[in-house]
């Protein structure tokens, strides 16, 4: 058994364990990095990166399928799922060949491999070969999918998105359950790819929309392309011949059954904290027994225990897991001094087509009586109506005080891209009367958001409490 | 002969027109709008609308061609001109359809049809029908087609953008003279469909780029995959059986030719005011007969006369086609009480691929010496790189005395959506270290626009007037 004593000890090679090392290292503190699984983050792995490279071949095939409405004759064409998985995989692992050479190339001595567990505030147990005495900690162990209780029956035979995307070839069917943001993702992608996938979920959200109208709206736009079976419940789940076979009872009462060869958990993710005998640590626990900390320093109560990324459970994406891998790092560097961070406008994408996007906090989180609402519909807007892509819904939500644009849930084509703009904006605190001075080009999809603020802007005069100037109304929208 | 007594009389039923009587009728004042061609504007009819309808075209065969470099086989497939050419005049009317409902939803007695000519600063003839006895004058005329003196010889066969839209099928081939914006996107979505096109221009430009980095850029990429003639001087053009034939020497001086089925000019548009008699308006004309304006006014010296859209030549843009519309009408109504408006930041986009835009002030127009760069390839960017688009390059200006950033040139993938975020964020004055603290998802192009202003923060840091924070280095570039 060897000790190791360092300043700051920080377990978890992922996106958040790296960045917490960089503030580390930069701040002049001594550091170790403590990983218990492959090197690799997440996002890389098996979150953002193959999920996007599975999209782009869906994308591919659905712009196939669609390109006589432009002119273009395709007489035959088909799937190659080798081809498809191939791309995938020899793309993802190159992203992550990239993030396991930088973290290899970390002196070995400030790499502890092994499961790390608290056995005081200030000290963790690596393996059975290393004690680790820390001045602070970061702890950014991550987080995994969760496997619903209903699938229990086949529980060592539920694929997660992990699974999926070492495959070698396209499956014929796949049963998922879960239609969050990873789920449909996955699941709209197998579909255009010509899996037959299904969905359960005994709830009715899609993705993360509070805002009814847009609710409506994505039940409305998914159920025509998706087989969705909603508010559904799963009455028993098997393993037979050739797949597993799920039966259950639709919204009317019907019982139905059908063989699928997979079935996929897309449940929900929870955070890495069992093996971390988190009560040793003398920090505030929740009720689930997950660290409790302050998003603007991720401190956990007032000890020199940090968390970052998704196990922090503040914002689980991998732009904020970045930043609070910064702000645990700098903090656990310079504890006491702990520095509160002002966070980033919230911005959530799902890459689902149409895209989803929610900006700010979500419709269900804000005072009705303290926002007005600007809506515009991307049915018939002009340049998703040239490119075939008109169909989405944006609500746009404003502060009546001081006519400000604060947040907004956005279902609709090309929504990755106005959602900065709209992120951006919100951060800086522009108005509604500065919005609608920015330059809009022609034809172009933020046209529709213009068209969303001038209605906002409507709406704050109705409201009486601003008047905001629209210097009128150009072409397009 | 009638005479018609208004406060405002608006010269041109177009974008620019059509928003000048709007704010005319805004501010209580009488007006007659006059147009001697068909109704609809300059960009549905022949500009933006139509041009994207059939880059849309190009982007889908563009789609099928590459389909199998994500796993999706495309055996056989072709375009059908005929549809192509159909789904581009059936959207382009139904958009110019909108545009004419509403200009002959105007009161009879408020439309004038016919050729308008000063016969004093404040007074107008009409065709032979009408004398026209207005307060103020808004000039709306709009602008043509050029054709340069190389094609005297076939002047009357000469195609232009206008004629391509009307086409009810595709042709074999065409030559196209100029490599500005308009020949390019024509060009190069005629290309993608199949059409053998060479572009010829006595010069080298690229689009509008000014910046020696992307106009090597651009040479290089659109050298690939189109067929440019530049600095090559066309020595001979003629009718020949089958189309035209045209004769050049190339920059080795080497002569070539070759007949191609048409010849389309691109050479640029010249504001329409020959049939004004703008000598009787009394207002300052440059070297060239165009009206000069102030283009925070639009007024022509300190007459009751204004110019708005392409003919002032400022802009010659949609949105601000609108703008000035809107600008030139109030202040034309309020005359003498003229007010100055600050002009958006300037943004033009081409809808080429990769795409290409400019915002703000182009590189050749900022001082060297007041500027930092930053720049970013989207060579291997992340995102472009999952979705097969891994191609371009952006350079960001920074202002070194107050870090702000003041321009961009920008060629790649979805320029049009980082180009607003920047625009926005050059309008709103934003510094270079505030753009670091606005969220990024991932993976996005946007984060491709993040590293150049990354890149920018270090080179104003070594400029020593800026100290910009860059709070770290997250996945994703």
């Amino acid at each position: 058994m060897k000790t190791k004593r360092v300043d700051v000890a920080i377990i978890g090679a992922g996106t958040a364990g790296l960045n917490a090392r960089r503030e580390a290292e930069k701040a002049g503190a001594s550091w170790v990095l403590i990983e218990s699984g492959p090197y690799g983050t997440t996002c890389a792995r098996v979150g953002c990166m193959p999920s996007k490279l599975l999209i782009a071949a869906a994308e591919a095939a659905h712009n196939v399928a669609h390109a006589r409405e432009f002119g273009v004759n395709v007489e035959n064409w088909n799937v190659d799922g080798r081809a498809v998985m191939e791309r995938v995989r020899s793309e993802r692992d190159r992203f992550v060949g990239f993030v396991v050479d930088s973290t290899e190339s970390i002196p070995e001595e400030k790499r502890l491999r092994g499961e790390a567990r608290f056995v005081g505030p200030k000290s963790l147990q690596v393996g059975d070969h290393t004690r680790v005495e820390a001045k602070s900690v970061v702890i950014a162990t991550g987080s995994r999918p969760w496997i619903p209780p209903q699938l229990d029956a086949i529980r060592d035979d539920v694929l997660v998105n992990d699974d999926v995307f070492e495959w070698e070839d396209l499956p014929e069917s796949m049963a998922i359950f879960g239609t969050g943001i990873i789920g449909l993702e996955i699941g709209q992608a197998l579909t255009r790819l010509g899996v037959q996938i299904e969905f359960f979920n005994p709830f009715d959200e899609l993705g993360r929309f509070s805002d009814p109208k847009i609710v409506a709206k994505a039940h409305k736009v998914f159920g025509k392309q998706l087989t969705l079976h909603l508010k559904s419940d799963a009455t028993g789940v098997e393993k037979v011949d050739g797949g597993y076979r799920i039966q259950w009872t639709d919204l009317n009462g019907e019982d139905h059954e059908r063989v699928f060869q997979h079935v996929m958990s897309a449940a929900g993710r929870r955070p890495n904290v069992e093996a971390l005998d988190l009560e040793k640590a003398g920090i505030p626990l929740d009720h689930r027994g997950l660290p409790i900390s302050d998003p603007r320093t991720l401190q956990c109560g007032d000890t020199s225990i940090f968390v970052a990324g998704d196990v922090s459970g503040h914002r689980p994406i991998l732009h904020e897991a970045s930043d609070e891998g910064r702000i645990a790092g700098a903090n656990a560097a310079q504890f006491p001094d702990v520095q509160a961070t002002v966070r980033k406008t919230s911005l959530e994408i799902a890459f689902t087509e149409p895209q989803m996007a929610i900006v700010g906090e979500r419709y269900i989180d804000l005072d009705p009586d303290e926002i007005a609402i600007g809506e515009v519909s991307y049915d018939n807007q002009g340049r998703a109506r040239v490119m075939g892509a008109n169909c989405g819904l944006v609500r746009l939500y404003g502060r009546k005080s001081n006519c400000r644009l604060i947040a907004a849930e956005m279902f609709g084509p090309r929504v990755e891209h106005t959602s900065h703009l709209l992120a951006w904006a919100i951060q800086e605190g522009l108005t509604v009367p500065e919005l609608l001075e920015k330059p809009v080009y022609h034809p172009v999809f933020e046209e529709g958001i213009r068209t969303a603020i001038r209605n906002l802007a409507k709406e704050l005069r109705v409201s009486g409490q601003c008047g905001p100037q629209d210097r009128g109304e150009g072409p397009g929208a």
